[in-house]
């Protein structure tokens, strides 16, 4: 594998044999709804905790995306995973269920693609023939943990993001058909002294144009080489900041489709009461990517993207101790296969 | 890189360059106070809070690594870290002061084996020619977050495990002198069913024997092809269950020193009083692994070891919503070097 500085090229093309996503109610009402394979009607989904309906996600997504792959549960090797929840449970609870060697991973929402680069890693120097990899989050547990008690009903400002509902799981493999990763771009923790927890976007701006910066000098790629750079979860205030940014350090995206996850999977005009500047969570970008990016793929209308999933690193508590928000964005490039 | 169903052989052998090990009292009047580099004499280590002192360990941990590896910060690639604060907040900060692209893992106390196979992992597939790998954990941090506040003074049964306050770090690279990494099995999540957190050694000790026994199938080897093999944080109540298990399973541990870090980093008799059954957190394999094992390994009086890290990977509300105890063990072999 050749290497820059914190780039992994995956010369032996790791192929996504198959992915699923999941999602809640408000995903459901989206834009992006047809693009997924099971919607809950119901944000409980018939289960007694949120944490319990968060994990039902994660089963539903892990299963569906083996049978998309075409492959049964014995032949993968490993599950990658992660989430929100303290000490990652969902994932976990998972995994159990999964009864596969499991790598538990966390960086917040950028877990999506910190989860799905080290699964092409592992496939890409033939550490393992499949791997499974997969995130979730819930707007009632992330709620829950991170904000206030969901019967509270706070009041939010207009650059808070809401919590996707929702998991994403892709089967990696190294043959078959489907798109192939082509190579990640591993992040630093950037942290430009932000401590309010719903402004999260800007936070989280400069540690996607530092790794974005990273891809194109450690790849010698520059914007014009994709023809989609997506970001995780900026949303309406994250993401012109990024943009911005990336102007104003020599890097300008140009005449390539610029755009944001938090963005997308919703209708930011009908459901904007609801959700404020955006979507976020480790479930946006991976139910994103994972259900509407690949069809695009897929289907040839894309040729190459690269998906630059942020995470804001603060624990509740952290916050209240007065630290500011370290911030972190992994990238994966991904194109279309044979 | 060949593979078991499992394990990673590391044919290239990433060398452990330099570790270090940072530990607070109770550690510093152990039995393995000589391996360590620095003894904090208080446990809040003059920082404002638990978190903050937590935090310095790790810091500590990876600059005295980096610091005997004999290498400068520039020339690591990745930092690889996980504790067991929510959202692992040390590794974060621990990670920004860093300024490395950084993969943060989650495995509870195997979190120590999870960094260290990663990196492992990443220098033999030639992804990274350095990394650093890091894991810490508080007795304080742990206290407050999973069981009472500190300032509580609950009583323990003599079942319960004292969570190390310390952090271990090492650096991985593809060439230099010192131990080398010969393999690691990656753990499934196991559940016996036991849902007493103050009995962690039980519940774990299933998930040391399946990967111990995973191991023995992936490679070949034997309990003899070692001249130690360590759990991670069993301690008196779940380290004779393991050996049991093993004995029952067909695969008896014979002449190989067969023992626990949890038994190993207190004087279970001098120190009884306040830790109970022995040792547990992720600090503790990392610092009897880093601190007191390599150097026996250096001196060539253990030729070749196993390190089996085990975690319990609930949190405390999966265990208020009643669930059990989901666990694991990562195992890593650690060989003398050049």
């Amino acid at each position: 594998m050749l290497r820059g500085k914190q780039t992994w090229w995956f010369e032996n093309r790791p192929v996504i044999l198959g992915a699923a996503t999941v999602v809640g109610p408000d995903e459901g009402d989206g834009p992006l709804a047809p693009c997924f394979d099971l919607i809950h009607p119901e944000l409980d989904m018939q289960q007694k905790s949120w944490e319990k309906a968060e994990r039902l996600l994660m089963e539903q997504a892990t299963d569906i995306a083996i049978r998309n792959a075409g492959v049964s549960k014995e032949q993968l090797q490993f599950f990658i995973g992660g989430d929100l929840l303290n000490q990652i449970i969902s994932s976990t609870f998972a995994a159990r269920e999964l009864e596969l060697p499991y790598l538990g991973v966390f960086g917040a929402c950028s877990t999506s693609m910190e989860s799905l680069a080290l699964s092409a890693m592992l496939v890409n120097s033939r550490s393992a023939r499949r791997v499974l990899a997969g995130v979730c989050s819930h707007n009632c547990t992330a709620e829950k943990q991170f904000r206030y008690p969901t019967e509270y009903g706070s009041q939010k400002p207009p650059t808070a993001q809401y919590t996707v509902t929702g998991a994403g799981a892709a089967v990696i493999a190294e043959e078959g058909s489907g798109p192939v990763i082509t190579s990640a771009t591993i992040g630093r923790v950037v942290d430009m002294g932000i401590t309010d927890p719903f402004n999260m976007g800007a936070a989280m701006a400069p540690a996607a144009v530092d790794t974005i910066q990273s891809h194109f000098e450690d790849t010698g790629r520059s914007p014009e080489d994709y023809d989609l750079i997506v970001t995780g979860d900026l949303a309406s205030v994250g993401h012109p900041i990024a943009k911005d940014l990336l102007e104003r350090n020599g890097v300008p995206i140009g005449k390539t489709e610029f755009t944001d996850c938090g963005l997308m999977i919703y209708d930011m005009v009908k459901q904007k009461n609801i959700i404020q500047a955006g979507g976020s969570g480790c479930a946006c970008s991976a139910v994103v990517t994972y259900g509407h990016l690949l069809k695009r793929v897929r289907k040839g209308e894309l040729k190459r993207i690269l998906v630059v999933a942020t995470g804001a690193l603060m624990s509740p508590l952290s916050y209240q101790q007065g630290e500011t928000i370290p911030c972190i964005a992994h990238a994966v490039s991904i194109e279309g296969g044979g």
